[in-house]
């Protein structure tokens, strides 16, 4: 019967006495001289299962010299093996060569670099590594999905091109089918009404607001969708293309907001580290030492809540010396993320930030000079969260607007929601990969990405 | 204690005698002399509920100019209406207001034209109409991944920012942070080594390429994303930006595919017919009559499989008057697919198509005039999907790719799939939103996806 090495792994027992059917790819292949070892993955499981054959088999010269790569179909049956540390291998009657590899695969069965993998990306998919980054990547999809869905929130695409440029100025990529080699001028200015869409458009950094628009009729919703940013920037968080997931609440303030946001985070960790051990372990042990215990030691407890200005206090009366002096006016710097996630031991939310660096839909507090702002720090990957209650007050959201100079032609269907039916509403973003990056410990965000773009690289 | 109307619906018998505070916006307010009727939404399900408020309430004058539109908060208790159409109503002890909702609030109590809605997108939402058909979006949404995640494919976030125009040729958006007043030249022509990612890049009409190479890793694999269109066209069925669910499977062939798309949709259908009962009640209602029926009977019987070539004969021997000519070479028309769905009473895959007229991808058959593509056509929508086992032998790929002119410098790793550990694979494409006008009868795509982007259309 035809099976899986995930099923296999999982429910052997099930299949002792059976004929098996394998289609996969060779790893590794050890010829000796009367019979040879296959490690065989099939993509359904992060491990591979060894295939042991003999001389017996009549194309047995043919299968010592499967290569590296090499796609195969295997028959064979359990044997059981209780003395190594799989439990089982297949002894196999049949191993047929369904796709031969050449010499020259790029993965043969040694350590490669993780540079050397990106400029592969269309073969690192095959290394342990990331096979167990990526399927843990489809894993996270499905549980985000799975945790809004079960409290009943309503998925909502956003646009991804968009005319407004209200949050994304000067990191916007912009979208034209104008031919750029002869661009349609007025006034010696692009004339946009030639254009697709008849006006400037662009690539959206953000889509809360319009989920803001859904939140206000099925009151909890949430995106999960792609955004996009042009910054010129080359580190390890930074990539131009990257997946979001947003949900927005109506009637609910930032202390709901943050409730919500600590629910998630736990909700994922527990999910992953009872979903995916074996990847888990592995990461543990070939990425980061103690990344379990770093995520299990967050379940554990309730995440500390504090002011920027209680953040500011506390890093002023450290008797630490900071490269970036702390100020109640300014944002926190990483070494002062760094410096409260130890102080607090574990995650902390940072709340009420000062208004004049934080973007204008943020609500005000009674205060007049901060907002209702919250981000979430926690050990291993600093902001992990950023959200806020929004400013449900149409004319103190437009008093907010003027003094931050947003444009707001493209955005009165945004004040339109203050006018009809406003509510208390909040909501926060979570970066997908960033996530996945404090889940996996991998310190990189062009790791943890299938085919990450950034500036100059938009390859495959 | 806290609740929402979806609860109330499917457990009221848990609510009797308890104190129940509900918050959502009144979708219409009948106010007699001495008591009123709110008809409250909450957004968490398709009805609304009757709230029964008395002039004994101190507020009571306050209540009965409340506005439709206006958010609100109700305390109140259940009482049973044995003879209504619905089993409870709300008694109010009270109703406070949360956000008011001016005199100007465009979506009163009335029907509006789906074209004045579609002008109204951040509120259409909260119609009957778009409550059900958006909520059917996010169930399907869950319903999709549910699927695929419970037969082990593994997702994959596929680029949509992307520098080959393998499939595109004409109808790619470009995306650009070159200033287009003054766009930099050399030669007269685009110097695009100044472009953000050194080369012409722009936004991607199908994730399946780079799907192939996951397949290539994980055997059974799916993107579900946003893709694009650059066309200028103006139909029922057209968007520029639409999501797309793409699953990729390695050692499968063309029969493989037919066999999962054909069980994906009866999955879909029976479970959106299992957990929206009242939403497509609805829509059997008032969209299209039989709606229901027609869906139930997709489930019913296997789907029917012929060929491109056994199609024509069909077409040609109907005696049936055609606007276009049935041809052996050519694409089916429209008329063509409704003609053979109503000949099969029912769902049909038409399979091997003459390879002129199809992607240079697509599997050479042993006739070396057709390929291993099928489209899928259903009653109500026409086609709903289209697939193909792909050409998995290097030597004939690159032949196709001659002989269709593909230009093959950025599709380098697309090639490497076929020299390393090659397999037989296939996949297909659905749109999401066409599934969604499928299963909701809806007509117009601009009215199942919450902000289409179409020619000269970007608001909101």
């Amino acid at each position: 019967m035809k099976t899986s090495v995930r099923h296999l792994y999982h429910q052997y027992q099930d299949y002792q006495d059976k004929s098996i059917t394998l289609m996969g790819w060779v790893r590794n292949n050890r010829a000796q001289k009367a019979f040879g070892f296959i490690n065989l993955n099939d993509g359904t499981f992060f491990e591979t299962i060894q295939v042991v054959y003999d001389d017996i088999l009549e194309n047995f010269k043919d299968i010592q010299k499967l290569r590296v790569g090499a796609a195969i179909k295997v028959v064979g049956s359990i044997v059981l093996t209780p003395k190594r540390p799989q439990p089982f291998e297949i002894k196999a009657s049949v191993v047929e060569l369904v796709g031969d590899s050449h010499e020259d695969y790029p993965i043969q069965p040694k350590r490669h670099s993780r540079e050397f993998l990106r400029t592969n990306a269309h073969l690192r998919p095959r290394t342990n590594l990331f096979t167990a980054v990526f399927r843990l990547r489809s894993l996270l999809t499905a549980i985000i999905h799975e945790f809004f869905q079960s409290r009943d929130f309503v998925h909502v695409t956003t646009p991804l091109i968009t005319t407004s440029d209200a949050e994304g100025a000067g990191q916007m990529f912009q979208v034209t089918t104008l031919d750029l080699n002869d661009v349609p001028k007025e006034n010696k200015q692009v004339n946009y009404t030639k254009d697709f869409f008849g006006k400037k458009a662009g690539l959206t950094v953000s889509g809360q607001l319009q989920a803001e628009i859904f939140a206000q009729s099925f009151k909890d919703v949430y995106t999960f969708g792609p955004t996009f940013r042009a910054e010129q920037s080359n580190t390890l968080t930074h990539v131009s293309e990257l997946w979001m997931v947003e949900p927005e609440m109506a009637f609910a303030d930032l202390n709901d907001d943050m409730d919500m946001a600590e629910s998630m985070v736990k909700y994922i960790i527990r999910e992953i580290l009872k979903r995916a051990p074996e990847e888990m372990t592995f990461l543990d042990k070939f990425v980061e030492k103690g990344l379990i215990k770093r995520l299990e030691k967050v379940l554990d407890k309730s995440f500390d809540r504090i002011t920027h200005k209680e953040a500011i206090e506390i890093l002023l009366n450290s008797n630490q010396t900071f490269e970036n002096e702390p100020s109640h006016t300014k944002d926190l710097a990483k070494e002062h993320e760094k410096y409260l996630i130890k102080h607090f031991n574990g995650p902390v939310f940072v709340r009420d930030w000062p208004k004049d660096i934080k973007a204008f839909y943020m609500r005000l507090n009674d205060d007049k000079q901060t907002v209702a702002a919250m981000d979430l720090l926690v050990p291993g990957a600093g902001e992990l969260i950023g959200g806020s209650q929004r400013e449900e007050r149409l004319d103190v959201l437009e008093k907010r607007m003027q003094e931050m100079n947003v444009d707001d032609t493209d955005l009165w269907w945004y004040k339109d929601l203050r006018k009809y039916g406003s509510t208390p509403h909040a909501g926060y973003g979570l970066g997908f990969a960033r996530m996945l990056m404090y889940l996996t410990g991998v310190e990189n965000i062009r790791d943890v990405i299938p085919f990450p773009r950034t500036p100059k690289h938009c390859d495959f």
